[in-house]
Protein backbone atom coordinates (compact mmCIF):
# COMPACT_ATOMS: atom_id res chain seq x y z
CA UNK A 1 0.00 0.00 0.00
CA UNK A 2 1.22 3.31 -0.84
CA UNK A 3 2.40 5.34 2.78
CA UNK A 4 0.04 8.25 2.43
CA UNK A 5 -2.97 5.62 1.30
CA UNK A 6 -1.57 3.35 4.43
CA UNK A 7 -1.74 6.31 6.87
CA UNK A 8 -5.53 7.11 6.13
CA UNK A 9 -6.26 3.32 6.50
CA UNK A 10 -4.65 3.60 9.44
CA UNK A 11 -6.28 6.65 11.36
CA UNK A 12 -9.54 5.15 9.69
CA UNK A 13 -11.28 4.02 13.18
CA UNK A 14 -10.21 7.95 15.26
CA UNK A 15 -12.18 9.37 12.18
CA UNK A 16 -14.94 7.09 12.66
CA UNK A 17 -15.18 7.59 16.27
CA UNK A 18 -15.00 11.15 15.74
CA UNK A 19 -17.60 11.96 13.81
CA UNK A 20 -19.82 8.62 14.93
CA UNK A 21 -21.28 11.26 18.28
CA UNK A 22 -23.29 13.61 15.65
CA UNK A 23 -25.55 9.85 14.65
CA UNK A 24 -25.46 8.74 18.52
CA UNK A 25 -26.75 11.55 19.84
CA UNK A 26 -27.90 10.22 23.32
CA UNK A 27 -28.86 12.08 26.50
CA UNK A 28 -26.99 11.60 30.09
CA UNK A 29 -24.08 14.24 29.68
CA UNK A 30 -20.69 12.81 30.81
CA UNK A 31 -20.45 15.63 33.05
CA UNK A 32 -23.71 14.82 34.61
CA UNK A 33 -24.79 18.62 34.10
CA UNK A 34 -22.21 19.25 37.28
CA UNK A 35 -20.12 22.70 36.55
CA UNK A 36 -16.32 22.96 36.95
CA UNK A 37 -15.16 25.77 39.63
CA UNK A 38 -15.14 28.42 37.45
CA UNK A 39 -18.85 28.19 37.54
CA UNK A 40 -19.62 27.00 33.64
CA UNK A 41 -20.23 23.19 32.54
CA UNK A 42 -17.03 20.90 33.11
CA UNK A 43 -17.98 19.69 29.21
CA UNK A 44 -21.20 20.84 28.31
CA UNK A 45 -24.36 18.63 26.81
CA UNK A 46 -22.60 18.17 23.70
CA UNK A 47 -20.33 15.25 25.54
CA UNK A 48 -22.87 12.32 26.19
CA UNK A 49 -22.38 8.83 27.47
CA UNK A 50 -24.19 7.27 24.84
CA UNK A 51 -22.01 9.44 22.30
CA UNK A 52 -18.56 8.30 23.84
CA UNK A 53 -19.85 4.54 24.14
CA UNK A 54 -21.25 4.70 20.61
CA UNK A 55 -17.95 5.62 19.57
CA UNK A 56 -15.79 3.81 20.72
CA UNK A 57 -17.88 0.79 19.74
CA UNK A 58 -18.21 2.35 16.23
CA UNK A 59 -14.44 3.18 15.81
CA UNK A 60 -13.26 -0.45 17.15
CA UNK A 61 -16.03 -1.91 14.63
CA UNK A 62 -14.53 -0.39 11.61
CA UNK A 63 -10.85 -1.39 12.59
CA UNK A 64 -12.69 -5.16 12.81
CA UNK A 65 -13.99 -4.68 9.22
CA UNK A 66 -10.77 -2.92 8.11
CA UNK A 67 -9.13 -6.51 9.35
CA UNK A 68 -10.95 -8.46 7.14
CA UNK A 69 -10.12 -6.46 4.52
CA UNK A 70 -6.59 -5.84 4.67
CA UNK A 71 -5.31 -8.77 7.40
CA UNK A 72 -1.88 -8.32 6.55
CA UNK A 73 -1.99 -5.00 7.62
CA UNK A 74 -2.91 -5.41 11.01
CA UNK A 75 -1.05 -9.24 11.27
CA UNK A 76 -4.15 -10.36 13.96
CA UNK A 77 -7.85 -9.76 14.90
CA UNK A 78 -6.64 -8.86 18.29
CA UNK A 79 -4.06 -6.15 16.75
CA UNK A 80 -6.65 -4.88 14.63
CA UNK A 81 -9.15 -4.89 18.07
CA UNK A 82 -5.66 -3.32 20.13
CA UNK A 83 -5.01 -0.26 17.50
CA UNK A 84 -9.18 0.09 16.70
CA UNK A 85 -10.02 0.65 20.26
CA UNK A 86 -6.92 2.58 21.63
CA UNK A 87 -7.16 4.90 18.01
CA UNK A 88 -10.93 5.70 18.98
CA UNK A 89 -10.44 6.04 22.83
CA UNK A 90 -7.96 8.74 21.80
CA UNK A 91 -10.11 10.34 19.24
CA UNK A 92 -12.86 10.89 21.78
CA UNK A 93 -10.46 11.65 25.08
CA UNK A 94 -9.13 14.34 22.52
CA UNK A 95 -12.78 15.77 22.19
CA UNK A 96 -13.44 15.62 25.53
CA UNK A 97 -10.46 17.47 26.54
CA UNK A 98 -11.56 19.90 23.55
CA UNK A 99 -14.65 20.39 24.93
CA UNK A 100 -13.25 21.11 28.49
CA UNK A 101 -10.93 23.76 27.06
CA UNK A 102 -13.74 25.48 25.19
CA UNK A 103 -15.87 25.53 28.58
CA UNK A 104 -13.07 27.16 30.58
CA UNK A 105 -12.20 29.60 27.96
CA UNK A 106 -16.02 30.53 27.84
CA UNK A 107 -17.08 29.01 24.61
CA UNK A 108 -20.73 27.86 24.18
CA UNK A 109 -21.43 24.35 22.87
CA UNK A 110 -21.02 23.31 19.42
CA UNK A 111 -19.00 26.75 19.16
CA UNK A 112 -15.93 26.02 16.32
CA UNK A 113 -12.31 26.13 17.72
CA UNK A 114 -10.32 25.92 14.57
CA UNK A 115 -7.43 24.06 15.16
CA UNK A 116 -8.28 22.25 18.43
CA UNK A 117 -11.31 20.85 16.24
CA UNK A 118 -9.48 19.42 13.77
CA UNK A 119 -5.96 18.78 15.39
CA UNK A 120 -7.03 17.80 18.84
CA UNK A 121 -8.46 14.33 18.53
CA UNK A 122 -6.08 13.11 16.00
CA UNK A 123 -3.08 14.14 18.00
CA UNK A 124 -4.42 12.06 20.96
CA UNK A 125 -5.50 9.23 18.85
CA UNK A 126 -1.97 8.95 17.34
CA UNK A 127 -0.34 9.51 20.68
CA UNK A 128 -2.58 6.45 22.24
CA UNK A 129 -2.36 4.25 19.27
CA UNK A 130 1.81 4.88 18.81
CA UNK A 131 2.62 1.90 21.41
CA UNK A 132 0.86 -0.38 19.66
CA UNK A 133 1.50 0.25 15.78
CA UNK A 134 3.08 3.58 15.13
CA UNK A 135 2.81 5.58 11.50
CA UNK A 136 6.50 6.88 10.11
CA UNK A 137 6.95 10.92 10.65
CA UNK A 138 6.20 11.46 7.32
CA UNK A 139 2.75 9.87 7.51
CA UNK A 140 2.24 11.44 10.79
CA UNK A 141 2.69 15.21 9.08
CA UNK A 142 0.55 14.43 6.35
CA UNK A 143 -2.40 13.30 8.20
CA UNK A 144 -1.74 17.07 10.23
CA UNK A 145 -2.08 18.35 7.14
CA UNK A 146 -4.91 16.41 5.59
CA UNK A 147 -7.21 16.19 8.60
CA UNK A 148 -8.79 19.14 8.69
CA UNK A 149 -10.23 18.92 5.18
CA UNK A 150 -11.46 15.90 5.95
CA UNK A 151 -12.74 17.14 8.81
CA UNK A 152 -14.52 20.21 7.10
CA UNK A 153 -15.50 18.09 4.35
CA UNK A 154 -17.19 15.88 6.70
CA UNK A 155 -18.94 18.31 8.88
CA UNK A 156 -20.61 19.90 5.20
CA UNK A 157 -21.79 16.76 4.59
CA UNK A 158 -23.21 15.82 7.99
CA UNK A 159 -24.81 19.27 7.92
CA UNK A 160 -26.20 18.40 4.19
CA UNK A 161 -27.52 15.70 5.31
CA UNK A 162 -29.19 17.05 8.11
CA UNK A 163 -27.48 15.07 10.78
CA UNK A 164 -25.52 18.34 12.45
CA UNK A 165 -27.67 21.72 13.27
CA UNK A 166 -24.10 23.82 11.81
CA UNK A 167 -21.88 23.00 9.03
CA UNK A 168 -18.84 23.11 11.34
CA UNK B 1 20.61 14.00 24.15
CA UNK B 2 17.72 12.58 25.38
CA UNK B 3 15.09 12.19 22.39
CA UNK B 4 13.02 14.47 24.17
CA UNK B 5 15.63 17.05 24.76
CA UNK B 6 16.86 16.75 21.22
CA UNK B 7 13.32 17.27 19.82
CA UNK B 8 12.98 20.46 22.06
CA UNK B 9 16.64 21.61 20.37
CA UNK B 10 15.31 20.58 17.32
CA UNK B 11 12.42 23.02 17.06
CA UNK B 12 13.71 25.74 19.21
CA UNK B 13 14.29 28.31 15.67
CA UNK B 14 10.96 27.73 15.02
CA UNK B 15 9.75 28.92 18.61
CA UNK B 16 12.05 32.12 18.28
CA UNK B 17 10.09 32.82 14.61
CA UNK B 18 6.95 32.43 16.05
CA UNK B 19 7.34 34.56 19.39
CA UNK B 20 9.92 37.45 17.96
CA UNK B 21 7.67 39.38 15.36
CA UNK B 22 5.75 40.51 19.55
CA UNK B 23 9.37 41.91 19.51
CA UNK B 24 10.23 43.76 15.89
CA UNK B 25 6.72 45.28 15.82
CA UNK B 26 6.61 46.86 12.35
CA UNK B 27 4.27 48.93 10.86
CA UNK B 28 4.04 48.03 6.80
CA UNK B 29 1.21 44.98 6.56
CA UNK B 30 2.23 41.86 4.56
CA UNK B 31 -1.14 42.37 2.93
CA UNK B 32 -0.53 46.41 2.47
CA UNK B 33 -3.73 46.65 3.99
CA UNK B 34 -5.79 45.18 1.07
CA UNK B 35 -9.01 43.13 1.49
CA UNK B 36 -9.71 39.78 0.07
CA UNK B 37 -13.10 39.32 -1.70
CA UNK B 38 -15.10 39.07 1.17
CA UNK B 39 -14.33 42.17 2.17
CA UNK B 40 -12.36 41.38 4.72
CA UNK B 41 -8.26 41.83 5.49
CA UNK B 42 -6.27 39.66 3.74
CA UNK B 43 -3.72 38.95 6.73
CA UNK B 44 -4.45 42.18 8.93
CA UNK B 45 -2.16 44.33 10.79
CA UNK B 46 -0.66 42.16 12.92
CA UNK B 47 1.46 40.78 9.86
CA UNK B 48 4.11 43.17 8.98
CA UNK B 49 7.02 42.96 6.89
CA UNK B 50 9.33 43.49 9.45
CA UNK B 51 7.94 41.04 11.92
CA UNK B 52 8.45 38.51 9.30
CA UNK B 53 11.71 39.00 8.47
CA UNK B 54 12.94 39.56 11.50
CA UNK B 55 11.21 35.96 12.40
CA UNK B 56 13.13 34.60 9.78
CA UNK B 57 16.65 36.04 10.89
CA UNK B 58 15.66 35.15 14.41
CA UNK B 59 15.42 32.06 13.95
CA UNK B 60 18.01 31.07 11.89
CA UNK B 61 20.31 33.02 14.31
CA UNK B 62 18.91 30.48 17.35
CA UNK B 63 19.90 27.79 14.91
CA UNK B 64 23.79 29.10 14.58
CA UNK B 65 24.11 29.96 18.36
CA UNK B 66 22.90 26.33 18.42
CA UNK B 67 25.71 24.86 15.82
CA UNK B 68 28.60 26.60 18.06
CA UNK B 69 26.83 24.79 21.39
CA UNK B 70 25.97 21.75 19.41
CA UNK B 71 27.94 21.23 16.41
CA UNK B 72 27.36 17.24 16.75
CA UNK B 73 23.78 17.95 16.45
CA UNK B 74 24.09 20.01 12.97
CA UNK B 75 26.72 18.21 11.81
CA UNK B 76 27.86 21.39 9.50
CA UNK B 77 27.03 25.02 9.79
CA UNK B 78 25.60 24.81 6.30
CA UNK B 79 22.91 21.93 7.95
CA UNK B 80 22.16 24.24 10.96
CA UNK B 81 21.21 27.30 8.40
CA UNK B 82 19.39 25.62 5.98
CA UNK B 83 17.61 23.55 9.12
CA UNK B 84 17.20 26.90 11.19
CA UNK B 85 15.91 28.90 8.52
CA UNK B 86 13.33 26.03 7.30
CA UNK B 87 11.63 25.67 10.72
CA UNK B 88 11.48 29.51 10.74
CA UNK B 89 10.20 29.71 7.52
CA UNK B 90 7.68 26.87 8.39
CA UNK B 91 6.89 28.64 11.68
CA UNK B 92 6.14 32.15 9.68
CA UNK B 93 3.73 30.43 7.22
CA UNK B 94 2.19 28.74 9.79
CA UNK B 95 1.39 31.79 11.27
CA UNK B 96 0.21 33.71 7.98
CA UNK B 97 -1.84 30.75 6.87
CA UNK B 98 -3.46 30.80 10.97
CA UNK B 99 -4.29 34.48 10.49
CA UNK B 100 -5.46 33.93 7.20
CA UNK B 101 -8.25 31.50 8.10
CA UNK B 102 -8.71 33.53 11.13
CA UNK B 103 -9.69 36.89 9.33
CA UNK B 104 -11.83 34.55 6.90
CA UNK B 105 -14.30 32.96 9.44
CA UNK B 106 -14.16 36.73 11.04
CA UNK B 107 -11.72 36.48 14.27
CA UNK B 108 -10.01 39.82 14.75
CA UNK B 109 -6.85 40.38 14.70
CA UNK B 110 -5.10 38.75 18.18
CA UNK B 111 -8.26 37.07 18.86
CA UNK B 112 -7.32 33.72 19.76
CA UNK B 113 -7.60 30.53 18.04
CA UNK B 114 -7.34 27.91 20.82
CA UNK B 115 -5.14 25.58 18.73
CA UNK B 116 -4.97 27.18 15.39
CA UNK B 117 -2.58 29.19 17.06
CA UNK B 118 -0.36 26.66 19.11
CA UNK B 119 -0.14 23.77 16.09
CA UNK B 120 -0.81 25.55 13.30
CA UNK B 121 2.98 26.91 13.57
CA UNK B 122 4.46 24.08 14.54
CA UNK B 123 2.68 21.37 12.06
CA UNK B 124 4.24 23.76 9.28
CA UNK B 125 7.73 24.07 10.31
CA UNK B 126 7.94 20.58 11.04
CA UNK B 127 6.40 19.73 7.37
CA UNK B 128 9.89 22.01 5.90
CA UNK B 129 12.22 20.93 7.74
CA UNK B 130 11.21 17.16 7.40
CA UNK B 131 13.32 17.02 4.24
CA UNK B 132 16.54 18.56 5.80
CA UNK B 133 16.31 16.71 9.23
CA UNK B 134 13.74 14.83 10.42
CA UNK B 135 12.43 13.88 14.18
CA UNK B 136 10.97 10.42 14.95
CA UNK B 137 7.35 9.84 14.95
CA UNK B 138 7.95 9.79 19.14
CA UNK B 139 9.61 13.25 19.02
CA UNK B 140 6.51 14.34 17.02
CA UNK B 141 4.20 13.76 19.14
CA UNK B 142 5.97 14.77 22.23
CA UNK B 143 6.44 18.67 20.12
CA UNK B 144 2.56 18.19 19.23
CA UNK B 145 1.67 17.68 23.18
CA UNK B 146 3.85 19.96 24.99
CA UNK B 147 3.93 23.05 22.18
CA UNK B 148 0.45 24.38 23.34
CA UNK B 149 1.76 24.62 27.09
CA UNK B 150 5.03 26.39 25.96
CA UNK B 151 3.00 28.23 23.78
CA UNK B 152 0.56 29.40 26.68
CA UNK B 153 3.89 29.98 28.76
CA UNK B 154 5.48 31.91 26.67
CA UNK B 155 2.37 34.17 25.93
CA UNK B 156 1.63 34.83 29.56
CA UNK B 157 5.13 35.80 30.37
CA UNK B 158 5.37 38.44 27.24
CA UNK B 159 2.45 39.98 29.00
CA UNK B 160 3.96 40.34 31.74
CA UNK B 161 6.78 41.63 30.50
CA UNK B 162 4.61 43.97 28.84
CA UNK B 163 5.79 43.25 25.45
CA UNK B 164 1.86 42.15 24.12
CA UNK B 165 -0.97 43.72 25.55
CA UNK B 166 -2.87 40.33 25.78
CA UNK B 167 -2.04 37.38 27.93
CA UNK B 168 -2.68 35.41 24.55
Amino acid sequence: MNPLLEALWYILPAYFANASPVIFKGKTPMDFGKKFKDGRRILGDGKTWRGFFGGLLAGTLVAVIQYYLTPNFYGSLAMALKLGFALSLGALLGDLIGSFIKRRVGMPRGYPAVGLDQWGFIITALLLAYPIKALSTGQVLFLLVVTPFIHWGANIFAYKMGWKSVPW
